[in-house]
């Protein structure tokens, strides 16, 4: 039996191939784990989803009798299967999950509050007046990751599940730049979403909204 | 050789007993596992404390050749040391464990907006504009972490380092009210504060403040 990882069956074209069930299934290709996946209509969420996923988001995994969610509840599982994902090395470990947490912790909130801004709630009036601050603290905080990151590919020394995490926490800065000006971040960005398991991944998204496209009228 | 935990010999008033070196401790007074603290002014942090904690930040530990920075990661190690912190039984060990990064990536953030629109940025027109919507949206989460919690006393069924992330999280909502007004929310933080183990935890960084107080002039 193999793990199952709930997606969506639709969504608005700019997040498609960003939905954050593409993590589960980015880790799930670096190490050939075979996948299935739970699609659900964002608009038609079953209540009884709730019990599974208390926000009503994606991804949630099942494997076996385990039930998990949160992104980076669901990628430690998965590496804790595979030293490809999460070294064995106790330092190198605890440097990979200390990371692992930093994504969706202390980068990630930043990251959201750009998207608020940027997107959301673009054209608010509160919003007009946040961005230059949020802008220059957001970019603080990206600062001291390029530092940590320095010269080094990946995280934490080899590949593991923190690059999957701060790769797709960083992919989109809504055009702000606060990624994309940064040379050793947007660098991160590039070696990240060039490996074919990444690849496969956000095809393999792409590909289950083709298949669910609603039909035209 | 006990574990080190890193944290401050100094902080504003309100922020004593709030400092986030209290979620470690807080672990450490649950199991009686000895720890020692190593205090730095917050103004005067060492360039290198950086290799340790990217942001600066407190808490980072050390325990043998292990170095861990983030909340969650610490906590996350500290459990793995007793089943008193992380219930050993596989499906509550999955819930402990998405539950305490849900603390941290799914809730924190938003009670982090709050600090920031009513203490940090409080009076600046952006956040007199956004403070509506702000805890409009905050609660729709915390509605839902209620609904979660339900008549449970902790999230993973026992007591667990989830409980010592999300009742420090919750513990401050700076007036709003979108803890306090949530009555399932203002008991989880209750049950979880009247602890021993919390009192000592907090006791113990309040002494640290006092010991180490300025000397007046």
């Amino acid at each position: 039996m193999s793990v199952e990882i709930t997606g969506f069956n639709w969504v608005p074209d700019f997040a498609k191939g960003y939905v954050r069930d593409l993590r589960p299934r980015w880790a799930c290709e670096e190490i050939g784990l075979p996948y299935a996946m739970r699609l659900m209509h964002p608009m038609e969420r079953p209540a009884e989803y709730r019990e599974e996923q208390p926000w009503l988001q994606v991804p949630a995994l099942r494997d076996g009798d385990v039930r998990l969610f949160e992104s980076g509840a669901i990628l430690l599982h998965l590496g804790e299967q595979d030293a490809r994902l999460l070294p064995r090395d106790p330092m190198a470990r605890a440097r990979a999950i200390a990371w692992l947490f930093a994504a969706f912790s202390s980068v990630e909130p930043w990251m959201m509050q750009i998207g608020e801004v940027e997107l959301f709630s673009n054209g608010a009036q509160w919003a007009e007046l946040r961005r230059a601050s949020l802008i220059e603290s957001c970019g603080e905080r990206l600062d001291r990751l390029a530092e940590a990151l320095g010269n080094r590919d990946w995280l934490a020394g080899t590949f593991s599940i923190a690059d999957i995490a701060m790769v797709t926490v960083l992919r989109d800065d809504c055009g702000t730049g606060v990624v994309t000006c940064r040379p050793v971040l947007a660098a991160s960005v590039e070696r990240g979403t060039a490996r074919p398991a990444f690849r496969r991944a956000r095809d393999a998204q792409l590909a289950d909204f083709t298949a669910h496209a609603p039909k035209a009228a």
